[in-house]
C-alpha cells in the first residue's frame, strides 16, 4: 500500500531486486481477468493504489487536473463538482474503478459521446516503468513523433505502474438531458442512431435496445401500473410488441446548443418513426446507471448466471453482427440441451459505427466444472462470432486473459510483435502483470 | 514509381535484398527535413507514391473511404465533393501534400477544430513494414490493447511505407462560415479564444494574430482604400493601432447548430471587447488560404528570407511562450547587428491550450554559409525557447532532422528508448528513412 510516488518508487526497486511479479490493483472491477494471479515460481505482489487517491493540482483555466492514479471515479467527481467542474467519465464501475485502471484498460464512459473516451481525457502523467520513469507531458496536441500516451493506454499493466495522471476536465454543462425514446423496430433504431451521430449535435449518449432486451427490461422494470400505461400508449401509436425498441438519447452542453440540438434530433427521430417519451424514463435509468452489476448477484441466488460481452462494429455490420453473436451464444448450449436468454443494445456510437453489448442469462448447475465448461462454450462461440463479424474483441472491457487468445487476428503478426517487443524491452524479466493482454 | 500495392511489395523486397536505404516520397512539402537524403554508403532510393493516387472504396453510410496513400489533398477532396462528402483536412500544403504524408507526420488542418486532426481522421489502413504487412482495421473504437494506429502516426517513415489509408469522411456541412474579428489587445484575443473553445460550440477555426502580425498583415493586404475605411472604423470603436489584434472565427455544421453557436460565440466575443467584421474578411483569407508558402519566393527575390515555426502550449503558457519565442529570435541575430521582423498567431485551439505559430523575416546575405549560420542561430534560439516555455517541439510540422535534437527532453530517455526499440525491431538494418525523428 504505497502512499506516494516516492514509496511507489521503493516498491518498484524491491520488485526488481527481489525478482517479484507485480500486479497493480486499483478498484478490482475487471471483468476479463486483468488481475488474475498467474501461476508462477516467483512470489506475486499485488500493488494496491488504495492509498494514492489525492488530487494533486487543478487548473480550471487550462481545463486540466492532476490526480494520483488510485482515485476512484466517484471520489474524483466529488473533488471536481464543488468547483463547478467535471471529468464526465462514467463507466458502469464508476463507484469503484480507478483513474489508473481506466487508463490501463482504455475505458469508455456512458456519456463518452460528449465527454470523450479515456483516450481523449488522459492528457499525460507519470508511469514508473521497470526501465525508469516515463513522463507524458500534457500538451494540447503534438506532431512530434508517435504518441506514447496512446501506447500506455490499453497496456494493461505490462509497461509498469501509472502513479499520476493529468486529465482534461471541463465546466459542468448547463444542461444534461436524457430522454426515453421508442422505435417501431430494430432497423429503425440503428439507422436513427447513425443519423443522429452524423448530424454533429451536442449528444452525450445514444443507447438503443433490441426487441428482446426491450421486452426483458419492461418485464423486469417493476412499476406494473406505469408500464401498463406505457404499453397502451405504444399500442395506440402503432408500435407492435414483438418489434419495438426502447432507447435513450442524451443531450449535453449550453442551453442554446442543447435546445437547437434537441430540435434537430427530434426531426431525425420522427423520420424513423421514433417516439419521444420524455425525461422521466431517462431519470429512471439514471438512478440505476451504476447498479446493473449488482443484479448479477441477485440472479445468481435465483439460480441464473448472467454475463455480458461487447464489441464495436462499423455501421454496415452492426445488425448482422448482433444477430451472429446472439445466435452463437444461443447455439453454444445446444449440446447440453439448455436454452439461453440473449439480448443486446448499442450504447456507444461513433460516426463510423457503434459498440454492441450483449447480455446472456443461463441456468446455473451444481457442478462448478460443468458450469465453467458451459460458460466457456458460450464465450468462445461469441468471441469467434465477433471476429467473424469484423469487430474488435473489446470496445470497453479490455483484453486481460479472457480475450488474449483473440487478439492475434486483430493486431496481426507484425502488430503483436511490436507490442511484445515494447513490453520485453521495458520489462525483460516479465515482472509486470505477465500473461495479460498477450503471452 | 510503383503503381499498386503489389508493385510496392516488390519494391520492399528489392530494398531488403539489395540493402538499400528507402525514403517514401509523397508531395515533397516537408519543412523540417523529412525527406533529406542521408549520407550513406548504401544507395538511397526515393520511393515515389505519385502513381498510387486512386480512391479504392467509399462507404458514405459508415463515413469511411479508402485511398492509396499517394493521393494529394486537392485530389482527395475532388473525389469526395461531387458525392456531397468531405474529409475536411486542409493543411496549408493541401494542393501538394499527400494522405500518406499527413499520417506519417501527424498533420493538422486549418479547420481541424471541427473536422479533427489527422489522428482522428485516419481510421486504419495497411503499412508495408520491413517485417511484413501491418493491417490496421478501421474499428469505430477499441479497448483491445494499445492503439497501433497512434504508433504509426508520426513515425515519419521509420516503420515502413503506408500504401492505403481508410479515412473518416462526412457529409459536406450545410454551413461553413468564416468571420473576421478584431480585439483591443492580445490578452483579450487569447482569453476569448480560450472561452470560445471551452463553450462547446460548432467552431471550425479560431485564429488570432498578435499586434505585430496584425500590423504587418494590414500593411501587406493591398486594397489601400478598403483598409483605410477599416482603420477609421476601428479607431471610432476605440481599438488603438498599437495593440489591436485581428482574428478569424469559423463556424461549421448544420444551419440550426451554426445559428445557435454564432449567437453564443458573439456573446463571448463582446465580453472581451471583440468586434465582428463579417464574412468578407473571412472570404479574403479563404481565397489565399493555401498561398502563403508562395510568398516566400517573392520575398526571397526582394532580398528577404522568411521562415515559420510553431508549438503548442497550455493556455497558462501561451502569452509568455509567444513572447519568449519572439524575443529569442529577435536576439539571435544581435551578434550580426541585424534586426528581424517577428510576429505570431494562434491558429489551432484546444480546450487545454493552443498552437502558436511564429513567422520571422530577415535580410538575405550573399554568402550561403553566413546565411545558414544566421538561420541556425534563430532556429536554435527559438527551439530552446519553445522547450523552455513547456511547449512541444512541433504541433504540426513534425520532427524530421531539424527538430530531432530537441525531441529528447519531450519524450524522455525511456520514451526515446521505446521508439528506438520499435524502429530497430521492425527495421534492424535501418533501411527506412534513417536519421529522421531520432538517431
Amino acid at each position: 500500500y504505497p502512499e506516494s510516488e516516492a514509496e511507489m518508487g521503493s516498491v518498484m526497486e524491491a520488485i526488481q531486486a527481489q525478482d517479484l511479479v507485480a500486479i497493480a490493483y486499483g478498484g478490482g472491477t475487471s471483468v476479463v481477468g486483468h488481475l488474475q494471479v498467474p501461476e508462477s515460481p516467483r512470489p506475486v505482489l499485488s500493488v494496491s493504489l488504495e492509498r494514492m487517491r489525492r488530487m494533486l493540482e487543478i487548473d480550471p483555466e487550462c481545463g486540466l487536473a492532476s490526480f494520483e492514479a488510485g482515485i476512484r471515479g466517484a471520489e474524483l467527481e466529488a473533488a471536481l463538482r464543488p468547483r463547478g467542474l467535471t471529468l464526465g467519465h462514467y463507466p458502469q464501475s464508476f463507484d469503484y474503478s480507478t483513474l489508473g485502471g481506466w487508463v490501463a484498460t482504455r475505458s469508455s464512459g456512458q456519456q463518452s459521446l460528449y465527454f470523450g473516451r479515456i483516450e481523449e481525457l488522459f492528457a499525460g502523467g507519470r508511469v514508473l516503468t521497470p526501465g525508469g520513469p516515463l513522463e507524458l507531458p500534457p500538451f494540447p496536441a503534438s506532431a512530434a513523433g508517435p504518441d506514447l500516451r496512446q501506447l500506455f493506454l490499453g497496456s494493461e499493466g505490462r509497461m509498469g505502474i501509472l502513479t499520476r495522471a493529468v486529465v482534461r476536465i471541463r465546466p459542468l454543462p448547463e444542461r444534461d438531458e436524457l430522454h426515453g425514446v421508442f422505435f417501431p423496430n430494430w432497423e429503425a433504431a440503428v439507422d436513427c442512431a447513425r443519423e443522429l451521430v452524423a448530424a454533429g449535435l451536442p449528444l452525450s449518449m445514444i443507447r438503443m435496445s433490441n426487441p428482446e432486451e426491450t421486452r426483458t427490461s419492461l418485464l423486469l422494470a417493476g412499476h406494473p401500473r406505469r408500464i401498463g400505461l406505457l404499453e397502451r400508449y405504444l399500442q395506440v401509436r402503432g408500435l407492435r410488441q414483438e418489434n419495438r425498441c426502447m432507447g435513450l438519447v442524451g443531450l449535453t452542453g449550453g442551453h442554446r446548443m442543447v435546445r437547437a440540438g434537441r430540435r434537430s434530433a427530434w426531426r431525425i427521430l420522427s423520420r424513423h418513426g421514433g417516439l419521444v417519451l420524455g425525461q422521466a424514463m431517462g431519470r429512471a435509468w439514471g438512478k440505476n446507471r451504476f447498479l446493473a452489476p449488482y443484479l448479477r448477484n441477485t440472479l445468481w441466488e435465483l439460480g441464473y448466471g448472467v454475463d455480458t460481452l461487447e464489441t464495436a462494429l462499423t455501421w454496415d455490420r452492426v445488425e448482422a453482427g448482433v444477430e451472429a453473436i446472439e445466435e452463437a451464444i444461443r447455439e453454444a448450449l445446444a449440446p447440453w440441451e439448455e436454452r439461453v436468454l440473449v439480448f443486446s443494445h448499442i450504447s456507444h456510437v461513433y460516426r463510423s459505427g457503434s459498440s454492441t453489448y450483449t447480455t446472456f442469462l443461463f441456468r446455473l448447475v451444481d457442478s462448478p466444472q460443468d458450469l465453467m465448461e458451459r460458460w466457456q462454450a458460450m464465450k468462445r462461440a461469441a468471441s469467434l462470432a465477433i471476429l467473424g463479424s469484423g469487430g474488435t474483441i473489446s470496445h470497453q472491457h479490455g483484453v486481460g486473459v479472457d480475450h488474449k487468445g483473440y487478439l492475434g487476428p486483430e493486431k496481426g503478426v507484425v502488430g503483436l510483435g511490436i507490442l511484445r517487443g515494447i513490453f520485453s524491452g521495458l520489462d525483460p524479466r516479465g515482472r509486470f502483470n505477465p500473461g495479460k493482454l498477450l503471452d
